[in-house]
């Protein structure tokens, strides 16, 4: 075990006991609505917050990448739903980990993926689950719930001896756009209202729908119940971040990542630091605007974790800018110092760290391989 | 060898052609300048480009992070400056690099370094080239150059028995800002003469300075002369992107670049495909705004390079939004079609990748590891 400030700069901390919190309490939530919980696992890609969710309760996993299934299934997580519409680049991919004793499932909102999907499954001699992708309004992927391509597309995969209709699913990223509970709610319910109509709509044209799948952090932080909806995907739950807090989805307490960095460079005169992590470290997404207008890059704490008010407004590859505007703290900034960066937004600023480094409180105790790539 | 449409999506490709075609134009420019080059690796972070721009000439190689620092020295590169401003927490490692046989330089604009950077260099008995860094007008880092902290930085390095003071060193960040060669030329001219003179004015003082190094790829593309220059420093040149198309600083035949993607959705409705290239695959760098006001992540190409007019307007993790007004083009472009994007900032784009997919027209000729992390 070392300390904290032994550690190269920039390294990505995640803080093991808020990690536990959020994935115990959401596994009570989504069990307490009667839903079966399926992880998004993009978020974290770590087999060890894996673990976590699964003694969490949870039916599965869901990946965005077939690399997040290649490893997860290598450490014995053999019921995954890759959520990315697929496309004939993946099929045999997907097919061979079937056939490899993975049941990966696939979602789609395209006519013509069925046939082809479904003669890969009949040559690699398995069944595949195949989703079709609802658009709940969010209008990214997925077919119009009201419209006709729904029945069309789930008659499709019926008819294909070696894919299986496994249910309807969306997305509610539309929620990322809310702000407060009373907004999140609203989401949240059309969320699931849309999906538990448009499967009664299938059931009644004489299609049973096996599982209904919905799920995005904000509106599975704040739905009132679930009735009709058989599981909930969430992911970025685990480490929460600067958006999430500014959404509303979680206090700035539960937020678990953030990047250890040093100051590189203080400017008396212009009121700065420069810190040794910039837009590799961090990542470029610039979350949601602050209510006073500024735009940034994630909140700068001292290296215990409290916040010191300051801001990462500017990036460039390997310098983050932190504004300065109170001498005192400036003089406390001097080259050499180490602080942390809350991270706008979890799910990208893991992906630029190959491993974490596991914090309890100041002390490090483990590390976390990321499961990077595709 | 294989062809490109056998690629997993989203993969980072590369043209071969190109970038040697950028990597001899640089070298044979700035030789033809009259200076040493010293190219920025921290674009590409590979061996196999390092060893082309050494063909090209170079005088050593410049690195934004000790990662780069130890994979090009495995390599055998050992002539190698680290311009990030130093800290104390980096001190050990670049003395035990130079300890170990590379020359490993370091720059600071900090009074309170040179003292500690000394003792560490005693330590492990070797001495330390050390720059100071001059802030020629980008205000990102560096002392003023017309102010008395220069000469106090240049005369503490030198009264450390072992740090030599190197030369002083600038980056003229703000060349990004400028458009066309004409506003160019302008900042090149500046970054140059501010650097000139600085460099005098320590001479006159009694401080002889070793080394003048400047370098921006704007700049170096542009410059008309650097008399009182020593040495130049560029790295986005080896792959351009379409930032550098936008600046002025290349054309964009001139772009290595690119990442291959496959059309996962397509939306008739919304006139819109969706890639599996996201966030992740291409960096959150929204580059230079068009000309007609739209930000964007890229320009769409087709699996043979040839430009669909098209842009990447939103990304998410592993999702890419193309908006297509175009009907017979949307025919085109069915889930599963393969398309290439054009990146806007290739420095973080490669630092989203393991590895290059080498091509040399729509074959894959080789594969280069990218050495990322810190």
């Amino acid at each position: 075990m070392s300390d904290l400030s032994a550690l190269p700069t920039p390294s990505l901390l995640v803080d093991r006991a808020r990690v536990e919190r959020n994935v115990a309490r959401m596994g009570a939530r989504i069990a307490g609505l009667g839903a079966a919980l399926r992880p998004h696992v993009k978020t974290h890609k770590s087999i060890e917050v894996g673990r976590l969710q699964a003694a969490a309760g949870m039916r599965g996993i869901t990946v965005s990448t077939l690399a997040e299934a290649r490893a997860f299934a290598a450490h014995g997580f053999d019921d995954i739903t890759y959520a990315v519409p697929i496309e004939r680049g993946k099929f045999d991919a997907v097919a061979g980990m079937n056939a490899a004793g993975t049941r990966l499932g696939v979602i789609t909102d395209d006519i013509a993926v069925p046939g082809p999907l479904g003669e890969a499954a009949r040559q690699a001699g398995v069944t595949i689950d195949t989703w079709v992708k609802v658009d709940c309004g969010y209008h990214r992927c997925g077919v119009d719930p009201e419209g006709p391509a729904l029945a069309e597309l789930a008659a499709r995969i019926g008819e294909r001896t070696h894919l299986r209709f496994a249910g309807i699913l969306a997305h509610a990223g539309h929620s990322y756009q809310a702000r407060g509970a009373a907004a999140i709610l609203a989401v949240a319910r059309s969320e699931r209202d849309v999906m538990v109509a448009a499967a009664g709509r299938l059931a009644a044209a004489g299609v049973p729908v096996p599982s209904v799948s919905i799920g995005s952090t904000p509106t599975a932080a704040h739905v009132d119940h679930l009735d009709g909806v058989t599981e909930v995907r969430t992911g970025n739950y685990a480490f929460f971040d600067v958006t999430q807090v500014a959404i509303g989805s979680c206090a700035q307490e539960d937020c678990a990542l953030s990047v250890l960095a040093a100051v590189v460079h203080r400017d008396t005169s212009r009121g700065k630091v420069i810190l040794d992590a910039g837009a590799i470290a961090l990542s470029k997404d610039t979350g949601i605007t602050d209510p006073d207008g500024v735009t940034h890059f994630g909140r700068v704490l001292d290296l215990e974790g409290r916040d010191l008010g300051l801001r990462v407004t500017g990036l460039s590859q390997e310098h983050g800018v932190v504004g300065v505007g109170d001498d005192a703290l400036l003089t406390r900034l001097g080259v050499g110092t180490l602080v942390r960066v809350l991270v706008n937004h979890s799910c990208l600023t893991a992906a630029q760290h190959a491993e974490y480094v596991v914090c309890d409180g100041l002390q490090v105790v483990d590390r976390w391989v990321n499961h990077r790539g595709w």
